[in-house]
């Protein structure tokens, strides 16, 4: 099973879908591409019109957004561990994550992933809004979990592997959360996996202008 | 079990949540609220912080994110019906909707969904790429499996649910399409349950100036 990522420094997409295997002890191999390089395309193209990172190839199956992949590999390596057990949370935890698959547009633009940068932004009202409303998930989740292991749903989940990009993007920009929220921040962070993905970032030493956002803070 | 959801003419993601129960011959309270009304706020915030429509209520339970509530429905109503059985196709499946869910939005924000409207617009370079990819997955499927049902996946799935409110947004503005991909359109446009919804809709007499997109086309 091979895994095709984006730039470790800022391709959050790429971070959830190397999440998923590496957080559930899953084996991949892992092929990182520049994005938006020709051979970028080249390698896509084979396995996906969207052209996009992520996609995991496995065997025939190609798989090609994020939480696609997730869900492939809960039904197909984990049997149905990737989710809370219990339906209740589990619907609730299927709804956090669709959330974030689907919204918070005004944070991805304004707040790029760049692991590396420690930068300052102006929040634009609905920038505001869309942090206030993650506070709001991981605060009340906390309030919950946190005795229980520490994650969203008390154990590692797939919704867990589709916040963990914005753990990274608030630290980057210096945002302050309520103590429950960053109590879940510090959890996430202190992640083994997570760890590794940033290490690993460190040695991604291209630069994507667009995601360059905001002035540097010393 | 009750849906909530916006205005008939104009909520996207509401007639997914609707399209999932309906198409599956599910049974469900419909309670339809008028967007961003302060009878709509009020309402939501007793189900869901993300403040938004579709929200799934069934008993204890609240799904607040149309592909979610599609998730949710497939466990609980469907026994996995809801997508295809094989695989392979199943994986495919959940990355085309997952895909629709995260992407696509020069076309969410140039070709509002307004089902009563007939509008032309000059589509930006994005737009017309989102409509280029569109048309690729539609004829591609259809190509596989209009002889064997005429869905995405040969029998209706969550992926058309996804792609239903697509083909409402190119009836609006005349959006041309590849031959095999109107072929799918059209499969999709006479099906009951959305020809119920676009009946219904008719009676939805308000008016949301945001998605009034285009000049009107005789
Ligand atoms: N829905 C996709 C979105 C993936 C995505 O936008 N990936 C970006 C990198 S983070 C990409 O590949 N961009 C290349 C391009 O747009 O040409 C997913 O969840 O995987
Ligand atoms: N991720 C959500 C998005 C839902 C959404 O954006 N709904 C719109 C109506 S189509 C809404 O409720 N807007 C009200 C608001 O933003 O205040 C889903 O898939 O259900």
């Amino acid at each position: 099973m091979k895994l095709i990522i984006g730039n470790k420094n800022y391709s959050t997409w790429s971070l959830r879908g190397w999440l998923v295997l590496r957080g559930f002890d899953i084996d991949f191999e892992e092929v990182e591409m520049a994005l938006f390089s020709t051979e970028f395309y080249d390698e896509i193209a084979k396995y996906s019109g969207a052209a996009k990172v992520p996609v995991l190839v496995d065997g025939d199956i190609s798989v090609w957004d994020s939480l696609a992949i997730c869900e492939y590999v809960n039904d197909t390596y984990l049997d149905g561990k990737g989710w809370p057990s219990e339906p209740a949370q589990k619907a609730k935890a299927r709804a956090i994550a669709a959330e974030m698959h689907s919204g918070f547009g005004a944070l991805r633009n304004e707040m790029p992933m760049n692991i590396r940068g420690r930068r300052k932004v102006s929040p634009s009202r609905d920038c505001e809004k869309d942090i206030a409303r993650i506070d709001d998930i991981w605060s009340s989740q906390m309030k919950e979990f946190s005795e229980k292991g520490g994650w969203l749903f008390g154990d590692f989940s797939i919704a867990d592997v589709m916040y963990a990009p914005v753990v990274l993007r608030f630290i980057t920009y210096g945002v302050t959360l309520s103590d429950d929220a960053q109590r879940y921040a510090t959890h996430v962070i202190q992640n083994a996996a997570l760890q590794q993905w940033i290490e690993e970032s460190q040695q991604d030493t291209s630069v994507i202008p667009e995601d360059e956002a905001g002035v540097d803070v010393a």
